[in-house]
C-alpha cells in the first residue's frame, strides 16, 4: 500500500491536524520510464506553509486532496526507467508519502558512499544549495563583516552561518531557545547568538554586533529585522530567502498601516530587488553617463526641460515649491544671465 | 560682494523662510590653487532637504550659520588655478552663494559649445547621472518590459522615463498634475502618465500597465509605491534614488506601526539591497554548490545537525512544530530505516 497525506482544508492561521487527511492506496506499478520508490527520508520545512494557501505566490498551491509537496531521499524499489536501477538511492520532490509511483525526470541518484543519505534532504541539499545560492550570489560574505542569521540552528541558517565563517565573518545567530543558541557557538562555531525570546534580546543582539550589521540573513521576519534594521551599515545586503513568522498569519499587516509584511512577502515571492544608491558614490561613471545622455539628446531621442527661477533671493521659496512638487522639469536657479544665450 | 544664503535654523516638517538667513560679505581675493566665480545656475534638488536636518546619513549635515549646499554652474572670474581661466565656465558643489571662491579640486570645467550651459547641473549633470547609474546598474531595463516612473517631469524622472523608452520599455509616469503628464507624453514619449491628485489614481495607475511592472523608479515614497506594489512582477526591480514625499515628515512612522518609511530611508541612506530569491530558480548552481558544500564538510569546516521525526504519521505535528520554532536543526521525517546505517 501507499500511504498519502493529503491537503484535506486550507488552514487559517496556523494548521491544524484536520488539515490533513491520510489515504491508503494500492500500490501503483511503475510504467515506462517511471520508478516504484521508498521513502526513506523526507524533509519538512517552512515553505510547505505557503503551498497550503490558495495564494499566488511562485510556485502553484497544493490542491484540497492533492499530496502535500515534499522532497525526500528514497530508495528504488522496481524500476521501468533507464536511468535508475531498484536498490538506487534517489533524491526529488515526490511528496508526504511512502510508496509512490514518480517519473524519472523528478529524480536525481544519491550516491550513498558520498554522506549520509540524509544529507541529501539538508545541508547537501534543497536547505545547503539556498545557503549556498543567497550567501554567494546576493551577501558576498567579505572578510572582517558581520553577519546576522536568523533561525540559526535551522537547515538553512547552519549553513549561513558556516559559509559566512568560512569567509571570514563575524557571525551573530538568532535562535528561539539557549540550547539552540549554545550549539551554534559550540559547535557551528558562531561568534555570538543571541535568543530572541530574551527579554533583553534587542540590548543583547546590538551589543553581540559593536561593528553594525553588514548582512542580515532573513529567514523569519518579524522582531528580529526590527532589531537589526536600526544597525545595518552602508551597503547591507538582506538575502531574504524565508519569512516564517508571516507563514501562519492570517493577515500580512502587523497594525492597521504596518505595510512592511506586505512587501516582504513580495520581495520574497516575486523575487524583488531594493537597492539604495546614492549617485556620488558612482562618478566613476559620470564621464560615460554624459556621454551617452549627449549621444541621445544629439539624436534627439532625449528631451529635457527647466524650470528656471530667477534671483537667488527665490531659491528658498523655490525650493519649499520643490518639496510639494511645484516645480515643472528641473528647477534651476537664474542667479545671473548666461553669457552664451 | 558675496551674497551667501545660511542654514539659520533647522526645519521642523515643511521648511519655512525663517530657516534661512541671507549674509553680504567682502568678496574673497582667490589663494594659490583657488578660483573667484560668478555663479551662474544653482541647481536645487530635493536632497537638500535632508542636508537640513541634524540627521545621521550618507553626508554631513549643513551646519547652523553655514552655506545651503547645492551643485552650480559658475564662470571662472579670477583664477589662481592652473586648471581654470577667467572666462572658462565650471560646475561644482559651491553652494548657495554668488560670487564664491573655491577650491579647484571642486570644479570640472564645461565645454559651453557642448550643450546649453545649464544642462550640466540637469540632464548631464548630477540628475542624468542618476538617472543613467540607477538605469544601467540596478534597474537594467529589458525591451517590452513595463517601467513606472514617479516625479515624472522632474530633473530625474524624465530622463529615466526616456532611458526606459530607448531600450524598448513601455512608460509610466506619475506626476503631480494634468500639464505635467501631458508633457511626459507629448514631448518625452511616454506612453501613459498618471496624476496621483486624481481621485482614481490607483485605478488608473492599474489600467496603464496591463503587463504589470517590471520597474519602478522610487523617487517619492508614499502613495505612488503602495499603488504599484500589488502589481508588480516577479524579479521586478526597485532603485531607490529619492524619497521626497518624505523629506518634510518629521515621523517616518506613516502610523503607529508602519516601519516601511524607516525601512525605505534606510534603504536608501545606506545603499543597501534587498532581493528576494528562490533555490529552485538557482538549481544551475546546484551541483557547484554541493561539491562546495561537500568539501567544507570533509575539512571539517562545516557542521550539520538533524532533528529526526520517526514515522509519516507524525508529520503533520512536525510541520506545525516546525513553525513555531519547536524542531532544532533540519527536520527530517524518518519513514522507514536507511539501509546504509
Amino acid at each position: 500500500m501507499n500511504t498519502k497525506i493529503l491537503l484535506n482544508e486550507r488552514p487559517v492561521g496556523e494548521p491544524k491536524l484536520e488539515n490533513f487527511r491520510t489515504v491508503k492506496e494500492d500500490i501503483v506499478s511503475p510504467k515506462e520510464g517511471e520508478v516504484l520508490l521508498k521513502t526513506i527520508y523526507m524533509s519538512l520545512d517552512p515553505y510547505m506553509r505557503g503551498r497550503m494557501n490558495d495564494a499566488k505566490s511562485y510556485a502553484k498551491p497544493v490542491g484540497i486532496g492533492e499530496v502535500m509537496e515534499a522532497g525526500a531521499l528514497s530508495q528504488v524499489v522496481e524500476s521501468k526507467s533507464e536511468l535508475f536501477k531498484a536498490g538506487d538511492f534517489v533524491e526529488g520532490r515526490t511528496g508526504w508519502q511512502d510508496n509512490p509511483t514518480v517519473n524519472e525526470k523528478k529524480l536525481r541518484l544519491i550516491d550513498p558512499k558520498m554522506a549520509p543519505l540524509s544529507t541529501s534532504i539538508g545541508v547537501l541539499g534543497m536547505p545547503g544549495t539556498t545557503a549556498y545560492v543567497g550567501m554567494h550570489n546576493f551577501a558576498k560574505p567579505q572578510k572582517g563583516e558581520t553577519l546576522v542569521v536568523s533561525a540559526a540552528s535551522g537547515a538553512v541558517g547552519a549553513t549561513v552561518g558556516q559559509i559566512g565563517k568560512i569567509y571570514g565573518c563575524r557571525v551573530v545567530g538568532v535562535a528561539g531557545t539557549e540550547d539552540k543558541c549554545e550549539f551554534t557557538k559550540t559547535e557551528l562555531g558562531f561568534d555570538e547568538c543571541v535568543n530572541y525570546k530574551d527579554p533583553n534580546f534587542k540590548e543583547k543582539l546590538k551589543s553581540a554586533c559593536p561593528d553594525g550589521v553588514d548582512i542580515y540573513w532573513e529567514n523569519v521576519g518579524g522582531i528580529t529585522f526590527d532589531t537589526v534594521m536600526p544597525i545595518l551599515n552602508d551597503y547591507a545586503r538582506i538575502p531574504v530567502c524565508g519569512l516564517i513568522s508571516f507563514y501562519n498569519a492570517t493577515s500580512l499587516k502587523g497594525g492597521e498601516k504596518d505595510r512592511l509584511p506586505l512587501l516582504f512577502r513580495q520581495i520574497l515571492t516575486k523575487r524583488m530587488m531594493i537597492k539604495g544608491f546614492i549617485v556620488f558614490n558612482h562618478y566613476d561613471q559620470r564621464e560615460e553617463s554624459i556621454i551617452a545622455l549627449s549621444k541621445w539628446i544629439n539624436e534627439g531621442k532625449m528631451k529635457y526641460k527647466e524650470d528656471f527661477v530667477e534671483g537667488l533671493e527665490n531659491a528658498p521659496n523655490a525650493f519649499i515649491g520643490l518639496l510639494n512638487g511645484k516645480n515643472f522639469g528641473k528647477l534651476v536657479v537664474k542667479v545671473n544671465s548666461d553669457p552664451t544665450l
